[in-house]
């Protein structure tokens, strides 16, 4: 397991700036080195996008009331736009879709039945903190593609917007239950270890490099400060 | 119980024209006489569609193969430009579209649970079926909304196209194993009591008038009969 692994939360306390993207953009380091062929690439990050629609219209399906449907419907909405547009990246290369992203199925699948959560409250949770590491992770290991396809893939993965509408559902079931807070808390801290996993998992690693455990290092650290400022803004504990 | 219920079949071979929309064109009849308040109307509408959202990703998340999911997430996609649509008509008739929704929300779940279908097999073909029939239904019940409104709902309820992908679905799978044929044809059958109720829950009416039965009655048989066609394509005996 890499070093990156055992620290499941930052040494320092994470930077208390409300913007996550004027934090991030001043320390943003890439995967570059890293990242696997276009296909491999646009493949596992395709299958991953149908993996997160499921996961948010499984919330849409079990939402208690009608607005909380409509927020949610609206977020899987958007996976399916990034989706749609990582398929349409797929074309541009001259790729065959369902080729190229079927090898990613079962194991896409089975993080997303590790992370479903047992109800609402968690499936939420979820979709909100593994999409948003995810996202992040995946805008960085793009770095390292040629640069049509990184701007195609940049494109897909800006479109529409998650971060906003699932941070206010969570933040109102919150408000509405004090309660839930430890639970989910510990439950986002769960996550961790299996969304970590699932991004390892699209690198392109050379299993006798010392180099490339030393650029992952940052970038999971900063991937780990970010995932802690998502959850401080929900006043959970990371 | 209505007498167009007790009519499961027309009682005439349906016609075999290719268009379906040749066929309906000529012989087009409305409800209007029985059209909800705008305000109901939409809210039941709306809150179907989500329903239709729901059928169709339960359908995505059980897809064997990556090719089934794409084709599905697409047509899931549909149902929420449409839903959207519906929602964004209800602000213009500025009205509040969790209140107007939420009344239906119970109804609708308690048909989508019944219509659900116990494989995925079964839940393509339910989605085909009763999007399919539901849909013509409204377009038909939209005739005696106020005109703008009805223009609205017309607008979004062309949106996209789903009957072509999801009987394409089904063609498909029945190729790769006839078998299912005589199964799905009676579950087919059995689909068209509940949705009929669920169209029927739609209508405005008035208890002591026979006169709403008399305009019922053309509406349904002819909704039998593209159920009918809709199936015949499908080689599936209706």
């Amino acid at each position: 397991m890499a070093s990156w692994f055992r620290r499941s939360r930052p040494r320092t306390p994470a930077p208390t700036l409300t913007s996550r993207d004027t934090a991030t953009a001043a320390t943003r380091v890439d995967l570059h080195e890293l990242t696997p062929a276009t296909d491999v690439f646009l493949g596992h990050c395709a299958a991953l996008h149908l993996t997160f629609f499921e996961q948010l219209s499984h919330a849409v399906a079990n939402a208690p009331r009608v607005a909380e449907k409509d927020a949610l419907a609206r977020a899987a909405a958007t996976t399916l736009a990034r989706y749609e547009a990582l398929v349409a990246e797929i074309g541009r290369q001259r790729l065959d879709a369902t080729a190229v992203m079927e090898p990613h199925l079962r194991g896409v699948q089975e993080f997303e039945r590790r992370t479903m959560g047992a109800d609402w409250h968690e499936q939420v949770a979820s979709a909100h903190v593994t999409i948003g590491f995810l996202t992040d992770f995946w805008v960085r290991l793009a770095a390292g593609l040629p640069r049509d396809a990184r701007e195609g893939v940049e494109e897909a993965l800006r479109r529409g917007e998650l971060e906003q509408p699932l941070h206010a559902i969570i933040e109102q079931a919150i408000a509405a239950n004090p309660r839930l807070s430890s639970r989910l808390a510990l439950w986002c801290r769960r996550l961790v270890g299996d969304t970590m996993l699932q991004a390892r998992s699209a690198l392109a690693l050379h299993a006798d490099r010392v180099r490339d455990e030393e650029q992952i290092e940052p970038v999971f650290t900063e991937l780990i400060a970010e995932h802690t400022r998502r959850l401080d803004r929900l006043g959970l504990t990371a």
